[in-house]
């Protein structure tokens, strides 16, 4: 099944281009989970449990399991291991490096740990970005216009009359825009550039969009300027931090119907099912 | 003790600015090590007893052990032990993040792994790499010119009437510069680019220069466009692939001598102690 197609089914289902960022960091873990053998892939668990039906992706960032570790490792296998078959998993990773090395990362992205997508660094050149292509029915990430501020340094710097991360985007849909594999990071606190973007790339290439809530990023303005697009609105600290307590299952699934809410008004595709969702 | 006091020891005793890549292919690992419970640990070790008193630094790009899953982070924990401890040790990750997330790749780089240098990704912004700054002693290598030919796609793109590496250089200069932690990569494919470089960050900035070897860059056009400056000439395949069977620890020894010998020829700072090593 092709990515866009495993899209478009979970959009049936849960009804929402929600994806819950899976960002742990055991600092923050609650207190009663502290004693478990690990403490990240139980409290991923208890997230996922309380999220499964209410977004269509989970995304995680690497950072956050390699600095816990050889136990870091153990809890992201465990956790892509307890996330349902059907929901989509990216691996927010974004590697870059040449293309014997590169043919690594994407063994270690998409055969060892298995996601179904991946975030990619454009820096080194599209040459760089080859290799992860041939893995059919995967969705490669290119980072374009990140969500921090100093995305305006470089990324946004004029190059051939048009900003660089524009630059990427044209130059990534020529190399493999056929593909039906492409996708591109564009960061949720930059509205105005992402309706840009979603009228370059047309409605069938996926955008991750990271940014909402924590960051500052605004739901509604974001689903507005993806215009139904395929797309990811990626919240991470803001569901998995809603609660610090032994209510946090609680209070992450209220953030998360809330996130959902607020996606729901601005996008035809999902306000049914979630009148449905909140019941 | 800085970086660069550990270097100018290193310079001292083992006289190279040779950087021996360890990015093992469990693929080529020759057959009789195959059945040694982590080949890819027991070629490191055998590797790094044939080469460490002839290079300065080790350097292991992770994708080959994150592609092993498991058994490659045992292989990588244990060969960051095999090292002896006055080697510079370099982790190749090209990691890139926004600020919490890079805290973490931060940690698990330097705390967690214990490396002495980095390599980072400057797409996102000098904001994104701020927090490796924060680890004293550490050295931080942002990529700026590398040795793949996509590197002429955006690196090498006129921005603000520089190339867009150069903006990286001035800009990260500008940020990180006083703080004696700041390198940069440039790949040993463009002799011209890097003596540029060379000039324009002076000698005490640390140079990561991979490309000699397998993909073409000449070692003695590399020392020379270097010009005495702090430098780690990396070479892997040549080294790590110089043989293939029972041999290929003699093999690689070879290979690092000649490597050696070549670095020393335009090395005024080398030459003498490698008439010693070749005895």
């Amino acid at each position: 099944m092709t990515f866009n197609k495993r899209y478009s089914n979970l959009l049936e289902t849960n009804g929402t281009r929600l994806c819950v960022g899976l960002d742990t960091d055991l600092a923050w873990i609650p207190d009663h989970l502290q004693a478990e053998s690990n403490p990240i892939l139980a409290f991923n668990k208890a997230i996922i449990e309380a999220t499964s039906d209410l977004c269509s992706a989970y995304k995680m960032n690497l950072a956050f399991y390699e600095s816990a570790g050889m136990k870091g490792m153990e809890a992201l296998q465990g956790t892509l291991e307890a996330i349902p078959e059907h929901i989509i998993t990216i691996g927010d990773a974004k590697r870059g490096d040449i293309g014997n090395t590169a043919d690594h990362y994407a063994q270690a992205m998409f055969e060892f740990w298995g996601f179904d997508g991946l975030t990619v660094n454009p820096y080194m050149g599209t040459d760089t970005l080859e290799t992860y292509f041939r893995y059919e029915g995967k969705c490669i990430f290119v980072l374009a216009l990140t969500s921090n501020p100093g995305s305006a340094q470089f990324q946004r710097i004029t190059t051939d009359g048009k900003p660089l991360y524009v630059n990427v985007i044209d130059r990534c849909l020529e190399e493999f825009g056929v593909r039906d594999q492409l996708g591109f990071v564009v960061g949720a606190t930059h509205p105005n550039k992402l309706g840009k973007v979603r009228s370059r790339v047309g409605p069938n290439i996926p955008l991750l969009i990271p940014g909402v809530g924590t960051q500052g990023g605004d739901a509604g303005g974001t689903v507005k300027a993806n215009d139904g697009g395929v797309a990811f609105v990626n919240v991470s600290r803001g569901i998995s931090k809603a609660g610090s307590g032994e209510d946090f299952v609680q209070k992450a699934r209220e953030a998360t119907l809330d996130f959902v809410a607020q996606l729901a008004k601005e996008d035809p595709d999902a306000r049914v099912r979630m009148a449905e969702a909140a019941l």
